[in-house]
């Protein structure tokens, strides 16, 4: 390991990244630590939209995994907590660490692609979005400004500079203004953020108030309230503060994208973020504008590549040098029926690029096979998902259990499905750091 | 332990019961020893439909309760698996402990109960009854014989005669011809039982094929099949046969509970049902029909209510003598954001006789407090359900986030309410065990 940042370490930065060797392809193996924790990457983070993986009990998510490690970092959204419970809320019972009982590292989203995706009516201006909710049609507004204020009360260790999403297609004037608007939203983020960082609810001072002292808080002084989880590994820097990421934009011109990240670099950032990818351009320009955007990247930062993807593309990405990604793919599969699994010795998979119907290529994938569990084929099949996957649910069930549930609609399919989903892509990280690791 | 029973026992016998002193209110500690496994009575038998808990893990299911034993035996309805997956694909699969991975012990209904009050269109005849899918209208036909066979190809270990269910409220003349239905139909369960119970799928014989022969068995013979996950407690007597339960109808009408307690037992069954309960009338006639019916039954064989109930009924009706109850109201009510606990030191709960309203007093328990997770003065609430519980739900989650997980349709919520209902009913019976036994 190379501590390249460790000594950029002090007692109220919220983030020291190790970053060893670099291999061939540009993926390394680092190691993130935060406030709650450490995390091991590359890394893929399950998605807890509403602070929780959707169908899967935090039980489960610590131990998930081939090495039992489980997940070691996951996402909550911002947009979504915000509506609901609020972020006050949030905020009084402890932060969203301590309101799901996940005392590992968390990162928040901005809120920024939700409400260009989800909420309705949208109007932007240079101050913000003012958009309407698609819980209620009420009417609210994100700026940067008050992006931070909410990260904040939720209390993730990693925070996001609030950005525009550009829609898809988009022209090369239209990308770059838009881009231009993320830069100073990135700004006014870092302002907001390094004016307010201490007040998250777990940091010096506020941190009393949720070890349950109840000198703020009405709520902790219940006799009877439940007392946080211990920090996993223990013991955590809870005297520490969260750290903020930047967002590189630029849609699909390369030129933009390098643009993008020279001037979120100047800006310092603790972490890069390449955001609005994936969002249905061909693979290939996904790969391209990555790649481009890594070149400027430091490498003493960690690089996140926000909602990827499918099995072979976390793979990827990861050996190009992206050390973190997130999707909501492998739960939301899951709740669809959709499930991975390793190919078997000598099965033949479609070759992404090589696959003849493009819409196939996007979905086949050389890392995985992709299985229907709603097919009559495995209705009486008594194998697990995948003879080679060491899940607890490829362990104890079958693909007809699993084929019975999933046509019954009975809840426990879908729970099932997840923990095999994110067992299988946080086995494919874990393969891919042991291989760069070398 | 009076081990009156256990001198019947033979190798192809599937149940034996040692009952214990019985208590000034007739209630009894016991121990029901069947193929799968042991349970020690009096049991509150969790109800999965369709061969899953709703929303819980099987994994889950073992560890249940404040002493970690978890559910020592728990029901299937035979109705809904004839119609999805079919009772032949179940039986193709080792029966319904191989196709859910549960090893312990099950009770299957005979499906009685569900085609008088799921299906549309019955037609009740001498012979059977005929009547439309609730998925899809097809045409089916459920006689005494058809019952058993459905049920011996799940493979429970123990089994319910097909009865007839009379609507309510019935006069006494109509009681009594559906009675009358039931004890024929009991009789044909019964015959067919004894010609074909060494059929079930784990039975001698048979149980070479699902131990991964693959003699009789296409599926159990593809390479990396799942092996049966052992009993527990290991070993269990998988060499002998289900049992047969017989079922005490007569509505709401003491005379006709007692004939009918006295018929089935002149037909010897190995344990009795009291059904046809719990289905609007008032508490205090279940109590007379449960009562009634007591007195006949012989105190050598198990009995077991059917479908009831709320905490302070499982409690009341175990210390009356009760030996077996099941209720889908642990898992149904969870799932509509009704939790139970414990009441508090001084907490006053009103009583069910005493309250005011009758709607009121069927709801209301002297053993527990019913809380609407889903209400506003949970929002902010710290403390876990019922700070008394052991169970892993109360030891993490706080009452504010199973509301905010419930009130964002979260699936988790469903999952962890019920993981608590079920603890709590467990943890009833444990302590009424204990109270028995000492």
């Amino acid at each position: 390991m190379s501590p390249a940042a460790a000594s950029e370490h002090t007692g109220t930065m919220g983030l020291t990244f190790e970053a060893g060797a670099t291999a061939a392809t540009g993926g390394r193996r680092a190691a993130l630590h935060l406030p709650h924790g450490t995390v091991q990457t590359p890394v893929f983070m399950p998605v807890g939209t509403a602070a929780t993986v959707k169908t899967v009990q935090q039980e489960t998510l610590e131990h998930l995994g081939a090495n039992g490690a489980g997940a070691e970092i996951i996402l909550a959204n911002t947009y979504h907590l915000y509506l609901r419970p609020g972020h006050e809320l949030v905020r009084r019972m402890g932060g969203v660490h301590r309101f799901m009982s996940w005392n590992r590292p968390m990162l928040t989203d901005s809120g920024g692609f939700q409400v260009f995706s989800l909420a309705k009516l949208r109007k932007i201006t240079a101050d913000g979005v003012e958009f309407r909710s698609h819980l209620d049609g009420s009417k609210h507004f994100f700026s940067p400004e008050h992006s931070m204020e909410v990260q904040i009360a939720l209390g993730a260790d990693i925070l996001m500079a609030f950005d525009e999403c550009v829609e898809t297609p988009a022209t090369w004037e239209r990308t770059r203004d838009s881009m231009d608007l993320t830069h100073a939203w990135a700004a006014r983020s870092r302002a907001y953020f390094e004016a307010h960082k201490h007040e998250v609810p777990w940091a010096q001072g506020v941190g009393n108030r949720e070890q349950g002292t109840g000198k703020d808080s009405d709520s902790s002084s219940v006799p009877g309230s439940l007392p946080p989880v211990p920090c996993s590994p223990d013991p955590c820097s809870l005297t520490s503060v969260p750290c903020l990421f930047g967002i590189v934009q630029g849609g699909m011109y390369a030129d933009l994208r390098r643009e993008s990240a020279e001037r979120l670099v100047e800006m310092d950032f603790d972490g890069y973020a390449i955001g609005g990818l994936a969002v249905g351009e061909p693979r290939d320009v996904t790969r391209e504008m990555i790649a481009r955007s890594l070149e400027i990247l430091p490498r003493d930062k960690p690089r996140y590549v926000m909602g990827v993807g499918y099995p072979d593309e976390i793979e990827e990405y990861a050996r190009m040098g992206v050390d973190m990604m997130d999707c909501v793919l492998p739960t939301r599969a899951a709740r669809h029926g959709l499930l991975f699994r390793a190919p078997e010795p000598g099965e033949e998979i479609p070759a992404v690029d090589g696959a003849a119907d493009p819409a196939e290529a996007e979905t086949a994938s050389r890392t995985a096979v992709r299985m229907n569990i709603k097919r009559v084929e495995y209705a009486e099949d008594q194998r697990p998902i995948d003879p080679g996957c060491g899940c607890p649910v490829c362990r104890r069930y079958t693909r007809a259990y699993l084929r019975h549930l999933f046509v019954a609609k009975e809840p426990l399919g879908a729970t099932l499905n997840s923990i095999h989903n994110l067992s299988f892509y946080l086995d494919i990280m874990e393969r891919v750091r042991r291989e760069l690791a070398g």
